[in-house]
């Protein structure tokens, strides 16, 4: 039985006290504990802003993107065993367990490769300078400079490893020092690659802090120069932005909460075509991948009505291949929720939505591939079906976070189905397909504004998108609303949660000469 | 007597119930009265959303821009009488008058000017397109689109004209309806531009509503496509920001709240130099303009040790200048503070202030010019002193919003100097006079971090620069920590905040064709 141990103030900490428990969620046996007793949030905090943050400032870009690049090297390098720890701690497929491990270190590369671009610079001009008077001599400057304080992250139980490194790389390449805390359930792919870094020295000292389970009072040490960035449940994420603590100092934070993501099939789309296909991929990979526990994948899923009967077929005809079981086993394409809580809350969420639509794929018994008896958190691919989404209530506003997803039939026109996908209250990512040019500008516009994200399938490009599920650094991830109101990645925007933002005025060639000139920075 | 009226939902509405009085801080007379109880806040936001937030969509950004000069050119129509109710209500000299309403019209002309620039936009595209495939077919671009919410803008007492229209000219232009607040005590002055626009009809409808007092149930309608925006006390912030319907819909709200600006006199500067004279001159105006009640005054004056005796003299015979009374009386310079409340608040924090630093101007009885018996909200230019700063703890988070600042003797080492401009937790500006680069790169990274704007005082500049004290609409004002976390103006900066930043992903040649290219949009 492995004990896992937090890494804070430069040490190697075992927590005291009852420890929790870690299971392996396809047969249910503790794997390992974790406690976080004892230790002292203070310190932690204090050692990440003094010897961290001092660290990294003192590093241009190119050297913090090496420090990433170095991570990034340290994750592929034991690829196969933190893979190995996927399935066991995550019940992730093999398949599952390279999409957050791969995730984790391609995005670490990918703020490498920024860090190189952006040199021997230690903080980001914003914009152009900007003649303030009537004299050219009263300049003005905007820069980004790192903030002074710590950035804690707080992550989901589902993506333990790229959900550490997406925020982690923001933050070290700004230049803040990480305190990072994954969900306790699935902490043993975090704890490792953190022992990892640790071994091979990757990093500077102070610059990342592991706390390996509860947070126990360390957000009540957060001042104004701090920053928050969590990922989870909407009602957690509340919890954390009402404590007056944090408001009152103004700490910034980042919210990535429930979202209630749709697919819209354009009533232009024939079936057998390839933006048809695109679809019907996308929309059945994200009910099984990762037992659909993607904040990213789609839970809504609008046709037209004349479509409705056609996608049904072949929505079921896809999921019933889907192989539920031991993700170790082969051919399994479905593993077990992350634990028992998920388990119950997605059967419960799932009866709920039944009131509303008809389950038509997902119910009864269904087989487990390479499992004995009932063991494991196991729940099929389930699918609903309605044909009046405008009279429905929780299929809008309640997230079931496992493979599950409700088939919607609408008017078809536009403005009926944007008003549908806009009773989501906000959300990360919604996908849309079509080749009506007319009918792609109306959603964008329509639906834009209450997402962080759209993708716009359509011919020719289904070989080349990874479908709305995946998240790019390249572009933003977060959504408004339900979704949290936060906004992640999105290349050199990333970096601005991590940074104030300060207007420098002034003589301009001194601001010149202190602060270097656009061009010499580009 | 006058009674105010709101207007919401596209009429002008007197409240029931008991009203609340305004005054004229002068004479302490009741000069008018207003209610909003019985307004129906939903509706006004609803109204506010479906018809304002509309009819803003449909227009373009030099049509929006249209919009923003009519009203500057209304309040500018208007000066002589709008100048006359800053004297009357505010108790504003006739410079602090124009200070607050030349801000106003100057700032919407500003963002009229640069809706003409946008052009035929209706959105604006953020940043380049981005390749994020193999292919160059597979595309992002992120993209700026209107909020579908209202923006709620809730104003401090101290700056009704200005504070109004740095709000309203960034939502306006960025596409989204204002439900705007002035504080009660000081609400004339809004009252009259409201009804000014209204007569002009410069504002399409339901793109502006105006509430005359009271708040009522207001952000209780709000969700999560409005934002607010509030400037006022660190205190009412939090309650703001700590209302679980707010924090639970991801409702965006940005606070601009309590600021200990801080100039620092580098210690390279002699008495008599060009930089020490700018120095002086903004020090001095802080200290009496609108009787010291700006969000952005010099609080905290650090010097070193052997510059403090001549800075005391110099300042002590610069304020001792000033004149205080009636301010349409000629000659005065300093009016009487907004309201008996500020009176009560900024004599209780010279009191706590005084025991920690010694008050060297200030206190005992003063001259009123124009003034008969002791009517009026006065409080003389004061100046405290203390050769300790490093010991004292209510100077640095106590902001007292009167004619108040603290002179403090300092090492003159940059290190030592930014721990203490430091102390203010987080400030909307601080100034830092010097002619040493090196002093001045130090402070500029070291205090930076702490702060929305530097102004960075040097030779060959002092009669270019309108000081710490003046917000341009170019750079962003806000700032980290005590000042409420927030950002507004910086030019199209202030647009983002009323914008939902969607990453839109597809196929290169169909995203170009609807958003337009980049070279297209420049």
């Amino acid at each position: 039985m492995e004990t896992l141990e937090s890494f804070v103030a430069g040490e190697w900490i075992r927590g005291s006290g009852t420890p929790h428990a870690l299971h392996n969620p396809t047969t249910e046996e503790k794997i390992a504990e974790t406690s976080t007793a004892g230790i002292e949030f203070r310190r932690a905090v204090d050692h990440a802003r003094d010897e961290g943050g001092k660290n990294l400032r003192a590093m241009t870009f190119a050297e913090r993107g090496d420090v990433l690049r170095a991570m990034s090297r340290v994750i592929h390098a034991s690829r196969d065993a933190l893979i190995e720890l996927a399935i066991l701690n995550g019940g992730n497929t093999r398949s599952d367990a390279k999409f957050d491990i791969d995730g984790a270190s391609g995005t670490l590369a990918y703020y490498a490769e920024l860090g190189k671009e952006l040199g021997s610079q230690k903080f980001l001009l914003d914009g152009d300078g900007i003649q303030l008077g009537r004299s050219p001599r009263f300049f003005g400057q905007h820069v980004l400079l790192p903030r002074r304080g710590v950035a804690v992250h707080i992550n989901a139980f589902n993506f333990p490893g790229w959900g550490f490194a997406e925020k982690a790389a923001c933050a070290l390449l700004a230049g803040m020092p990480v305190v990072t805390k994954p969900a306790t359930s699935t902490a043993l792919l975090a704890f490792r690659m953190m022992k990892l870094f640790d071994e091979a020295k990757c990093l500077p000292r102070g610059a990342l802090s592991f706390v390996a389970g509860s947070a126990g009072d360390l957000l009540s040490h957060l001042g104004g120069q701090d920053v928050i960035a969590f990922t989870g449940s909407s009602d957690t994420g509340s919890i954390i932005r009402l404590m007056p603590n944090l408001q009152k100092a103004s700490v910034r934070i980042n919210v990535e909460a429930d979202s209630l993501n749709a697919a819209v099939l354009g009533p232009d789309v024939p079936p057998g075509s390839d933006t048809y296909r695109m679809f019907l991929n996308d929309v059945a990979r994200d009910v099984t991948q990762k037992a659909g526990q993607k904040c990213t994948a789609i839970r809504r899923v609008f046709v037209s009505k004349d479509q409705l009967a056609q996608v049904q077929g072949d929505l079921l005809d896809r999921l019933r291949e889907a192989k539920v079981g031991d993700p170790a086993a082969d051919g399994v394409t479905v593993g077990p929720l992350a634990t028992a809580q998920q388990k119950r809350d997605v059967t419960a969420g799932i009866e709920l939505l039944a009131k509303e639509a008809a389950v038509v794929l997902g119910s009864g018994p269904f087989e487990r591939v390479g499992v004995t008896g009932d063991k494991g958190y196991f729940v099929p691919p389930t699918l609903l079906v309605s044909e009046a989404p405008e009279t429905l209530a929780r299929v809008h506003d309640h997230e079931v976070f496992g493979p599950v997803a409700t088939l919607m039939a609408t008017s078809g026109r536009a403005a009926d189905v944007a008003a549908l996908v806009a009773r989501g209250g906000g959300g990360l990512v919604s996908s849309v397909y079509s080749d009506d040019r007319e009918f792609a500008a109306d959603m964008i516009f329509e639906i834009g504004p209450w997402h962080g994200r759209l993708v716009m399938g359509s011919e020719k490009l289904s070989d080349q998108m990874p479908g709305p599920g995946t998240v790019l650094p390249h572009t933003i991830h977060g959504g408004p609303g339900r979704a949290g109101g936060g906004e992640e990645l999105g290349g050199a925007r990333g970096l601005a949660f991590y940074s104030q933002r300060t207007a420098v005025q002034g003589s301009r060639p001194i601001l010149e000469a202190i602060l270097g000139k656009k061009e010499n920075k580009a």
